[in-house]
């Protein structure tokens, strides 16, 4: 297909399509014999869906979404790896250079958690940070307290992703569980946010009114 | 106490202190016989601290802090109506003026199906519209979904909820309860996203690696 096809059936516009061929997101079309215009397949077609929801739904920089689409031309990265790949490439995007002394000994807090919880996770995860910085968030506000106070979240996160990854359809392409995990882990993220203020005041309704 | 001591023992500089005095976010300290000098007690230490969580750790403006000290002040609000109070001021505060169709559309499911699942919530909590804007970005992506897709979701979100309110202590004063909800609220949040992450790189390791 032309580029202005390619640009109606993705939905987005030709100079973006462009700006993405140049910054290596997204392959040139192939040369035809007419000049000046290039084929686009289905293939262009679904790493532009992918490019938008990593984008808009994920938040990603342009440097972030070039890291995702190189890893997934890599054929020896295990779909495992492109998962971390991804995730690694999400907002929040945290500062590790010199962290004050609180939250080095939460993030040594939080490796001792997950360890006893029996979690294997990447050392460079970096929600163990976030995770480290919520501990060091309620310390500083007064409260005595260790990782466990993190016990019927870390219950409640552990049956939500066994759900998640086991609802990957078993054919899927690589593309396709990248995506679905950059949509899954963000956009059900803010409906779990969500949620759990639902519950509260639901709760807070039963207790308090 | 002097001025200097409140902001020693409450970490809050004597200008910002003399703002939020200004902002009517805390009251004035007792007129003492010398000139140019005021009294302040226990009270302006816990307001003070209060006022730190709400816009530290909350992110709420201080109109919106005006408004949860304003009702945590009104005697006839009850404690539920306190927590919606302070839950309302919470980010995302989101724009309710002209909302497209589809949105409007993902607002009706939503409401229906938090009837469903015998949740009594307020029609205003803004975490309706949050979750009806997760519904939306998955029917903009192209998946053809009801809002049961966030069963399990709800489910975990319960459960957490549940244990949230259940573990206020019975003896806490209303602005105990409300510092404890906010702080609860947005760090609970960040450990609950992190520790999702850290659960789908497990069971994705589990799987895929």
């Amino acid at each position: 297909m032309k580029i202005s096809e390619l640009s109606r059936v993705s939905g987005v516009s030709v100079p973006t399509i462009k700006y993405y061929i140049r910054e290596g997101l997204l392959p040139p079309g192939r040369q035809t014999t007419a000049p000046n215009q290039a084929d686009y397949a289905t293939e262009h077609e679904q790493l532009l869906r992918l490019i938008r929801t990593l984008t808009e739904v994920g938040g990603l920089s342009i440097g972030s979404v070039r890291t995702v689409i190189t890893t997934l031309g890599d054929q020896r990265a295990s779909i495992h790896e492109l998962l971390g790949t991804a995730h690694r490439a999400l907002p929040p995007i945290l500062d590790d250079h010199d962290p004050p002394a609180d939250l080095v000994e939460a993030r040594a807090d939080v490796d001792a958690y997950l360890t006893s919880l029996g979690w294997e996770v990447s050392a460079e995860a970096p929600a163990r940070r976030m995770l480290a910085q919520a501990l060091v968030s309620l310390r500083r506000l007064g409260r005595d307290v260790d990782a466990s106070v993190f016990d019927p979240y870390a219950e409640a996160a552990d049956t939500i992703a066994k759900h998640e990854l086991a609802s990957i359809a078993p054919e899927a392409t690589r593309a396709q569980i990248v995506e679905a995990a950059i949509v899954g882990t963000v956009v059900f993220e803010h409906a779990l946010v969500a949620l759990r203020r639902l519950a509260q005041a639901r709760h807070s309704a039963k207790r308090f009114s």
